[in-house]
């Protein structure tokens, strides 16, 4: 974790922006622009804004691994929002050491829980903190990116609408690995990375739990591949072309090549099923059967 | 409109930078550290930097589009500069409040229209503001980004050249539509968004001027095709695969689909001519001519 | 090169980051936010994140290019880690103006040659200065970014780690040009710049001494192919479809089609050997021997 600062008001006001809007079209410069003008001392970072268009889940994911990472006290702008134009809410949400915004289809729910759970949940009704818009809304320009700018500035969340019953926020729906009476963890692929490894929503506590231990092999299952990746220390003990196991930076379970994309050679990509068979155990019918739903741990 | 300082002069400097550099080389970090060499103070926002090589137009209409939500008093920089070398002039445009900076190809143009129209213009020719090259001059490095940084650090526009006439200035080449007897509109793409949503150089008053209304189904012709799109209040009001007519988020008419790219599903792109044809209107032969020229109203 | 300022140490600290991460994943966001949180005054510059994964030549290649645009006394952050999770070396190399940060694999070599020798190197070794990893390090999260954030807080770089001996560090492999017997320059791409252009490592002062003038032809052959390129000033200069040579704007050499991809029309990409033949000269058979390496001049 970064060395945080005593006093969890930052010295500058910090907001942090992912999105799906991508950096082709003006839609990220706009919301800047519109944040800046309202609060000219603002910090600025780029989560990203290549979450793949209307991905809520890959989104959220995304949300969660970085959320760890950004200051305390600091805002958290997010937009992946295909009910664009629905009565789908858009919310701030306050935790103990921050603020996020966004809309209210699971985008946040995760990073949420992961930074503590929901203090405060106001819906962003306010026109008097938005723009108006020439069309229809365009909620990141016109009520998003105007709500991070007043926060940033000064003004407070209850400001910004009515406050709203967290209970009643929509939940984050992302995948849980399913535990085989065999002792096969059943789960899939989180995320493929710039270099092709692919993070699974396995725990290597629970691959150590079934069984498995660091240097040997486990047999993995994807399509109708069967494998056997040996479980090492890091990208760079692996034998040219030999499929890995590594516990990776955010600290869990992902399949690698050294220097190769894992996702290319194997055909993975996000939400494929990928089956650990740690040794020993075997898997039952009820193995293949669709993986349970859940936040993250 | 974002909410605007009353003092035109921003607390801090800001620079909105737009190019055709891309981001996989290193111009446009070489740009920002030049800015920011002379500026420390700078607060810097890319509108984008992935318009299409030297396409001037695609530059102009993103510009026009960002233009209204950056800060007053700020500066633009825009490079999308195909006559690169040639004798093209270099100018700074000084409006109601800011300043524009950028070659004098049209690119400017359309926004400077819509800010209110150019007070001052400035052939950048004083070397004393300009860096010295070790090849040809990089333009965007070693003159623009330059007259950038030295605005934002408060050197005058009159400083950097010799004022000239705005009246000479190359002007924008932004399509109008074509309005045939009949009441059909011929008009054209001008812009194909991340998510696929084709945006029309057509007003939507001009739609309903000629008969069309909300709810409604309008005729849409491209390519070969005929089609039926229902004018909707907003995306999600289409049905699955419904093409629709939406006012978009600039206050114009845009082809779309719920959630899917009417572009790929339509095969059209930026530039495409695109007919609509409002209930009891008909396609003359007139209807199918080449496009006007002028700037966007 | 960008006005100096005459005190070394910038107003605000300044931090240039390039990366092979690219940025659809949040490595870079949250390496940005690692160092905002440390250090909240900073000013931070994408230089490219988009260097092709685990390219440590091109991403030396254009360090060197930009590095003579960053600010002095700024600090340096790159990051193209192949052998990340091996026992390489993670350094801050200290030269005149300012701090450069990476593994020890030849990424900063040139830059540091060009900027003018390394005056002091330390391993970046002390863990009090570093991020705890939930997984293996993350070198650019846990131990660079860090390092530029304390660093840019005002902590000395002898403070992040033990001194080691500058004469050890791993060389930069750049390949410099084969001088034929009999006059030819036997070269390669060193970059494909957006627009296609291909920059040669062959100065164009090579050229003149084996007999080429502006304006004249020079025989340029690759693969199979031998044509002939004019040398221009500019870009503009070149005729429709015309191959010329121009000094481009880093004072190197060249080849370039006016508004058309040089690379795709030839077939070209960085890496590929090209071979300038001055009128008069000839190749013989040691021309097309493999080009030595070497640091750039």
């Amino acid at each position: 974790m970064p060395e945080v600062r005593s006093n969890p008001v930052p010295e500058r006001p910090f907001v942090s922006f992912l999105s799906d809007y991508g950096t082709t079209d003006e839609f990220v410069g706009v919301c800047k622009s519109v944040m800046w003008s309202l609060a000219p001392d603002l910090v600025l970072v780029d989560v990203t804004h290549d979450i793949p268009a209307h991905d809520v889940r890959a989104g959220a994911l995304t949300l969660v691994r970085a959320a760890q990472y950004l200051p305390e006290g600091g805002i958290v702008l997010a937009v992946v929002d295909p009910g664009v134009g629905t009565d789908r809410r858009l919310l701030g949400i306050e935790v103990e050491h921050g603020t996020l915004l966004g809309p209210d289809n699971g985008l946040l729910a995760p990073a949420v829980a992961m930074l503590g759970g929901a203090r405060r949940v106001v819906s962003l009704t306010n026109a008097d903190y938005q723009l108006p818009a020439p069309g229809p809304t365009f909620a990141g320009r016109d009520v998003l990116a105007p709500a991070a700018g007043h926060l940033a500035a000064g003004v407070a969340l209850a400001e910004l609408g009515d406050e709203v019953d967290a209970a009643g926020l929509v939940p984050g729906l992302v995948s849980l690995p399913q535990h085989d009476p065999g002792g096969a963890i059943a789960g899939e692929v989180w995320w493929v990375d710039r270099f092709g490894n692919c993070e699974l929503n396995i725990d290597p506590e629970e691959l150590t739990a079934h069984g498995a231990t660091r240097g040997a092999p486990v047999e993995v299952r994807f399509g109708t591949e069967v494998r056997a990746a040996r479980w090492v220390d890091t990208y760079a003990d692996a034998k040219p072309s030999e499929l890995v196991l590594v516990v990776d930076s955010y600290g869990l379970t992902s399949l690698a090549l050294d220097r190769r994309s894992a996702a290319e050679v194997c055909g993975l990509r996000a939400g494929s099923a990928v089956t650990l068979v740690p040794p020993g155990a075997t898997v039952s019918d009820e193995g293949t059967s669709p993986n349970g739903s859940g936040e993250p741990g």
